[in-house]
């Protein structure tokens, strides 16, 4: 769980290790735009290799974008020496992805002591591109 | 749709044309094993950029590696001229995959005119890492 | 699609209309709260045949509710002669829902020629029971 | 989790017990065919109440009859005292169902000591209408 009473610029710090952790996401390119309790914004710059045929953002960049943004923003709510893994996610891909910049917003929708459910949205500029509902399972594990 | 009476050669090869013009999907470095009309089998040799915090695979790298395989599977049940977008998926991440190689069967769950219902499964040698469930939606836009 | 120069009265029998044409939610005993273009308020009384083994209401009860208030919401975007068919869906059970009242919203997410995403949530009073996303399959067939 | 050492009969009433303690179920009119460590086969009479504005079945009884079936086959698989709520599914509706009569199986697909993840799929004679795929929570309640 964030420390609320920590100084905004823990709290972002503590965000940012959660997000980079992970070698891929970093591969990727995704940075942290803007974070509170239950809640993350993100950005990825889009380049070549991150497409599909069609030249489209690939199917898997997005949704890759959406889980990591809502498992940090559940990751934000649970007890020191606990970290979560996606036990399940469904995604909607309401429009395809042509811009050079996504942008995520991940929430949690429900905390439980074993289970957090999390949603996220991506958009293409103005284009609301994904959206992304997943369980998240708290484990005993630390970051 | 995939011409049945082509030497298995010619078939082979259209596979791999639909599976790796994804710029994306040559990056993670996805193999073809096998391939036949409605159905796909792939690899992927996990690298460690390919891996989250927890020296796991990212399951945005599951996640790809079964909706790429599935909407190439969907891609030989449709007529020349077309092709498929994935509109949504569900993955369920079963089991966390830890090791150096994933394979991935593709199959034809269901074809329709203007959609095409497909599922995947993810395996880490014996483990059953992911099972995915997608709706591809057939454009009318050539590879 | 609702002609939304028409008096509300009129707005409001057509989408009764829309409802309650399917025996089963006349049987369930759902009824409309509110409604405009793109979304639709409900409500259903929860008789003790629609629980389950624990007093909760059943899984299924929720869903259906979800499910076709989801429906009627984008049955408000088609155009005269056509309607919707729900091709797919996934529905987070939040808390069990154990009061006697269950209110649900279901919203358009985003409207294609084809295809047409919804959301729905499920209210038991103050608490969030259920989350639905769902795709809808718009079809030439008149209600 | 089902004593395998008991006598069949006995097995199958403790089955029945699962699948028949929810109101819900027992109002629908589904059935039991047979059953065994992990898995279920039940049938459903459509009467006419259960069906929507086309004359099929509703997509809610459909899902219900998934979800159920799926449920006590993971409910095969839990130790005395405990029992399953359904956390999150997703179903895809692959053929309008029109017929009298539904058959189910429901599998489990993975076992975890917090989440079962479990599969279903109905069929209208031979027409394969729905696949289903879900996760269990169990929970420490008896039925």
């Amino acid at each position: 769980m964030l420390d609320e009473e920590k100084p905004a610029s823990d709290l972002r710090s503590q965000i940012e290790k959660v997000l980079f952790m992970a070698p891929f996401i970093a591969d990727l390119g995704v940075t942290l735009v803007e974070a509170g309790p239950g809640w993350l914004e993100t950005e990825l710059a889009v380049v070549p290799r991150l497409r599909q045929q069609h030249g489209y953002v690939h199917a898997g960049v997005v949704t890759t974008l959406a889980d990591h943004t809502a498992g940090a923003a559940a990751s934000t709510e649970v007890r020191p020496g606990q970290s979560v893994l996606t036990a399940d996610f469904t995604v909607h891909l309401l429009r395809a992805a042509s811009g050079e910049l996504l942008r995520c917003r991940g929430d949690v929708v429900k905390v439980g002591k074993r289970l957090i459910v999390t949603q996220a949205d991506v958009w293409d500029g103005e284009t609301h591109c994904a959206r992304y509902l997943g369980t998240m399972a708290v484990v005993d594990q630390a970051l």
